[in-house]
């Protein structure tokens, strides 16, 4: 397999993160934002989706989607419950990441990041998603209050799905995160993983 | 079981559809936005994320996220492709449809419905939601050009995901869905499907 990962993205990181967990063999292929790399790519036509990450399988067929990615490359893995109800919410959070945290913690993150974003960065605009960042978060430092995990008692996907844009919340999108301490030692905790440090 | 659904949403819809489909059982409880039934229901804690649609299963566990309630109810069905990557490919269309689908699609539509949000629909945004939209049925479109179903060639959980919002893009979004032919013939394979059109 091929994993066409963005260094600076988030959404690249859950499957190096995913990859470095598991074992599973797969080239990554980095594509920053405005390289060479990420032209070539997309005149070779391996990305038919146009988005990064992207994973190229051993047939040629190429998944989009970081949390899809996730799911094909957790299967049969320790990452995915055995548990039906345990599957479930582990997807809930999943999908929410996608509709309630990406939209906010990310994008905050790329306004403040990317020059090509900065006539975004209002400071109104910051500052709603500053606001709204830090309810974003209220909901996972309640969960992470009272378990070590955000599905189960164990790590799955849902924790390394959440870690893509949460652990740089702070450094680099300005979010307060010592209001969370419990998101702080989850981060710990992950970052203690075998490999994902240099993922 | 019981649903907690409110039935004037597609993320409710979407429950409702699979139930009919897959003809497992739960009592339908009727949550209408400011109905006094979505009051009792809040008081009476069955709604712990405080969103529609919820699933309370049998053990009294609760499951949010429309997607994530899709997957439970889907399993050991043929509403979840057996191959790997076709499961990837499906999830990834889920995925998309919260992030990329329902923030523009759905919400113009409760933009243009609901009297509580009629502040918010100035003709810049209404405009903007729509042009943003056609692009994102464009997506679609492609897909059912050449297939006629999301993911593989059998209906999934993808098909009634989008199934949702799609169903009232044009009647209550303002969506030009004359542009779109394959989703119309796509939209009339799943209410011919038994049971959609009761949901």
């Amino acid at each position: 397999m091929q994993l066409y990962s963005m260094p600076s993205s988030g959404n690249s990181l859950k499957a190096r993160v995913l990859l470095a967990l598991t074992g599973k063999p797969a080239d990554i292929v980095d594509c920053e934002a405005g390289s060479d790399a990420l032209v070539r790519a997309k005149a070779q036509g391996v990305l038919p989706f146009g988005k990064l990450p992207t994973l190229v399988l051993d047939d040629g067929q190429a998944l989009a989607e970081s949390n899809a990615i996730l799911w094909y490359l957790g299967e049969d893995t320790p990452f995915i419950p055995d548990d039906a109800t345990l599957r479930a919410q582990m997807l809930g959070w999943m999908f929410w990441e996608q509709y309630n945290h990406e939209p906010v913690i990310a994008v905050r993150q790329a306004l403040v990041s990317y020059p090509h974003r900065a006539a975004e960065a209002t400071p109104e605009r910051l500052a709603d998603l500053l606001e709204r960042g830090h309810g974003v978060l209220q909901v996972m430092e309640d969960r992470l209050a009272k378990a070590d995990w955000l599905a189960g008692d164990q790590v799955s996907l849902a924790d390394i799905s959440l870690y893509g844009y949460t652990c740089t919340a702070g450094s680099r999108g300005g979010f307060d995160m010592d209001r969370f301490p419990a998101i702080g030692r989850w981060l710990d905790r992950i970052a203690a993983l075998p490999g994902v440090l240099d993922a």
